[in-house]
């Protein structure tokens, strides 16, 4: 009843893939790593499971897989305003297939060295494919951008462009098409469903200015209705504004619409910011958000159409608007 | 191809269990939680993996099982000496079982109370039974205790009692057992293998003072050959003093030694000390530790037997003394 012993290989061949810090004292090979907070700052940290046929299809290239996995969890450092440092990686796999490791490993370090992460700790156990990444940054204090401090009168934003991701899924799984897509639409669309772009320095571009942030994983609705509910402000989207891509642009406009609205997995950020700050945003942000809507007092999220008509949403997120 | 989404409950559920400390700037609840980490300290972390039918039998009392899993992290924390303060959860469940649930809690709750530790993130989502904890705890640098620190010379100690684990395992797969074992003495190694005492005071009690630590999850050879392999260095083991318990000193004394010397899931501690630190460490932890061998420039392990004898033995662990 003991784990493959042969597994701890695994962690000597991740390890040399990874970013290699200085504030780590210690890595991966004792009981625990020793990782040094800077000054002033604290810790952040976000655990995340991905399950086989729950998070993922079973014939994924498990290089996309490892640069998901990660890419989650970078997201949730986003969405804090926090510096990515380090994270650890709970493996859980049915065989030791090298082929297997040595991608998923690789897209893994793909992304870790593009921003500096480190893997420090690790297990690796025999079962039912499952991979938990626990990520570690860290953040000023009172810079750290939450979900419950948005604000009635607060201008509210999205980075990039939202409901790729949603509807590579909904392409895969065969439920939806639309004849004005051509192959490469459907590569870009994919693309943007695995290997998703943790938005690590607008989020911290916004750390200190922002008055909330949250990173969509569930989709704008959903996660904008955290913000909403913690905060306990309600919000007006004109939709007119939500950003599509190109590829999305040229799909039937309702259709799009849902799935910015509700389909999860873009992993971009839905953040507030004060209306005296905005311009300042917007500038320094230029090109990688999109002015959506206002925080306002209202019950919930109310929608402006074509028309600059109200029309009320109820509640929020995925059971309201079946796609 | 989203988890659960009434999973979030259960956060909620096990949020109200565990400890609430002052360092937990941002608990459960926003992207990312926010851990201060004391000044001139750093963060101890480690992550583990249960899976179900391999590291636990499918019809353990839940409350046993949750308590095991924060267990094993802490035991980790114990080795380094660091003191435990955080903790987070990634459960995959097959299904939504509310008692199932509450008693795991329960059994994390029990221990989580008794260190002050706080649960601080999680995830839960569907998919096969499978349980990642990470513990996070903090220590002085030049203190926390290492593999690689052991000196030629040094004084080799073992918390507890050994093999009361293994033996309990052997006797649940119907492997093993012995007449001299009544039913009291069964449950008590059952209890032993499901409910292990994290060592933390006594780590934080060799910090500073131990050359290196470990814990004994893999039985004593093979982690004592952590030890020595990360240290370069040998050991001599006095057979007559593996401790055993009043339980295991019943049975025949070949097999309790073979329990003591390979069998894991004991998380006892296994350290080593410089001789001058040696009577000062057994007054501090009188009765907690016991005294079993030293460190040497050997190559490997050798064994000193009832008549004083030096026996070889060939590599650590598992594979030469199949029980």
């Amino acid at each position: 009843m003991s784990a493959l012993s042969e597994f701890s290989l695994i962690q000597q061949y991740f390890q040399q893939l990874t970013a290699s810090r200085d504030d780590v004292l210690l890595g991966i090979g004792d009981d625990c790593a020793l990782l040094q907070c800077p000054p002033d700052h604290v810790i952040a940290v976000s655990i995340d499971t991905l399950v086989e046929n729950i998070h993922f299809f079973a014939d994924v290239d498990p290089e996309h897989l490892g640069y998901k996995c990660l890419a989650v969890g970078l997201s949730d450092l986003a969405a804090m305003g926090a510096q990515a440092a380090w994270f650890t990686l709970a493996l859980t796999l049915p065989e030791l297939n090298e082929d297997w490791l040595k991608r998923f490993s690789q897209g893994l370090a793909k992304l870790a060295k593009k921003y500096s992460v480190q893997l420090v700790g690790g297990d690796t156990t025999r079962g039912p494919l499952t991979i938990s990444i626990q990520v570690h940054g860290f953040v000023e204090p009172t810079k750290a951008l939450r979900r419950n401090t948005a604000k009635v009168g607060d201008m509210l934003y999205v980075t990039g462009t939202l409901g790729d991701a949603g509807a590579a899924l909904q392409l895969q799984l065969q439920e939806w098409d639309d004849e004005a897509l051509n192959t490469d639409d459907k590569l870009y669309l994919r693309q943007r469903l695995e290997q998703p772009t943790p938005r690590l320095e607008i989020g911290q571009n916004l750390a200190g200015l922002a008055s909330s942030a949250i990173d969509i994983s569930d989709g704008l609705l959903a996660d904008l209705g955290h913000i909403l509910d913690k905060s306990r402000v309600g919000a007006r989207l004109d939709l007119t504004k939500l950003p599509l891509s190109s590829t999305m642009s040229k799909v039937d406009r309702t259709m799009a619409e849902r799935f910015a609205l509700q389909s999860g997995d873009d992993y971009e950020l839905c953040f507030t910011v004060p209306a005296e700050y905005s311009l300042h945003i917007e500038q320094r942000l230029e090109g990688l958000c999109t002015h959506i809507g206002t925080i306002t007092d209202d019950d919930g999220i109310y929608f402006i159409d074509d028309d600059n008509a109200l029309i009320a949403l109820k509640g929020t997120g995925y059971d309201h608007f079946p796609v």
